[in-house]
């Protein structure tokens, strides 16, 4: 037996994501998920599922009905598909570029974009990590897009820009309510979104201060 | 038997969807969908369903990712969640205010801006029209809501503000692929987007050309 404190020995408490891949990471309410841009320059897209209903979704249409904004900021709420905050951005060190617009990438987008064979994608790295906890979801909804840097002109044209974040900036979420978080290391390469190419993601969860 | 054109004859030809009320229809390939704002001022929430699999529903993220824009215009495809196009916006004598980024209005959402007892909202409408011809979808995809006014600043903050859609415009969608599209007249009445206050809409499907 341990004698360490608890929050010391929980798994969750510091690991990498590596770079193309995803990881579903479950939240009580209270806890903060520390998300660190290891290298710089790399996307993460981010989703939550109530716990005590699979079918409540974090939605950025709600999201942004909510705040009034296209991007959250620092002390905002996350919508959920029910109007419920999900979680709290209480912490972000970055530039700020964070996207609520885009679809996570998956196979199509790749194929569409000229990509030969099979490449890593977000919404697959989204289903398989809730398929290793049992979780089958109905649909892949629109993930909050960590350190993306889409940008949107006066007519409402939209530009896919160079993540502006720089190695070691990190966002902090903390849970509302239960909840289960999945994260993508996006492995995007066929545009300029990460900007070094696909990297390392820092995880933490920090326990309830 | 009647000897009209078997298009005069069809049921969908021309009908008024009442205010604050839901409708889905059918489109074969080709065919047109023509909304009009009967009185000027109408918010109109519309989705659109794949016949060949319900799952695959038209996805705001995924038309604002393939279009690189907010807001579609005449000449652009809609796309689905499996990024194939399902509509075509083929004509439109709008203003041109359309809106991809504000999610359907339900129960809570009336519940939030003050609303006493029930409130008609465009997600109920959406499930109670599928629910009609059997299909019982898994959530409400973010709608595309035609002559919806949303404002977006530089800074990415959001305005709602009243519909600029005169008496008689229209908007006509051309069907890709089979469909079944659902509208809802919006019954929004607690903040300022349907400039009259809800009113009807007319439907008309023409044949293909």
């Amino acid at each position: 037996m341990s004698t360490e404190p608890s929050g010391a020995a929980d798994p969750r408490a510091k690991t990498v994501l590596r770079a193309r891949e995803g990881i579903a990471l479950p939240l009580r309410a209270g806890e903060r998920l520390r998300i660190t841009n290891l290298h710089g320059g790399q996307v993460v897209d981010t989703w939550a599922l109530a716990r005590t209903d699979l079918r409540e979704y974090l939605s950025m249409q709600h999201t942004r009905t909510s705040l009034g904004k296209l991007v959250p900021v620092t002390g905002d709420h996350l919508y959920s598909s029910s109007r419920r905050p999900l979680l709290t951005l209480v912490d972000d060190t970055s530039p700020g570029a964070h996207d609520t617009l885009i679809a996570a990438c998956d196979r199509e987008r790749y194929r569409q974009l000229g990509a030969a064979g099979h490449h890593a994608n977000c919404a697959d790295n989204f289903r398989r990590a809730l398929s290793v906890r049992g979780i089958q979801p109905d649909h892949v909804p629109s993930p909050l897009n960590l350190f993306m840097h889409i940008a949107w002109r006066e007519d409402g044209g939209l530009e896919f820009l160079a993540s502006p974040a720089r190695a070691g900036d990190y966002v902090t979420l903390e849970a509302v309510t239960d909840v289960t978080v999945v994260l993508s290391a996006c492995p995007m390469d066929l545009n300029p979104i990460n900007a070094g190419g696909p990297q390392d993601v820092g995880i933490e969860v920090l326990p309830v201060p």
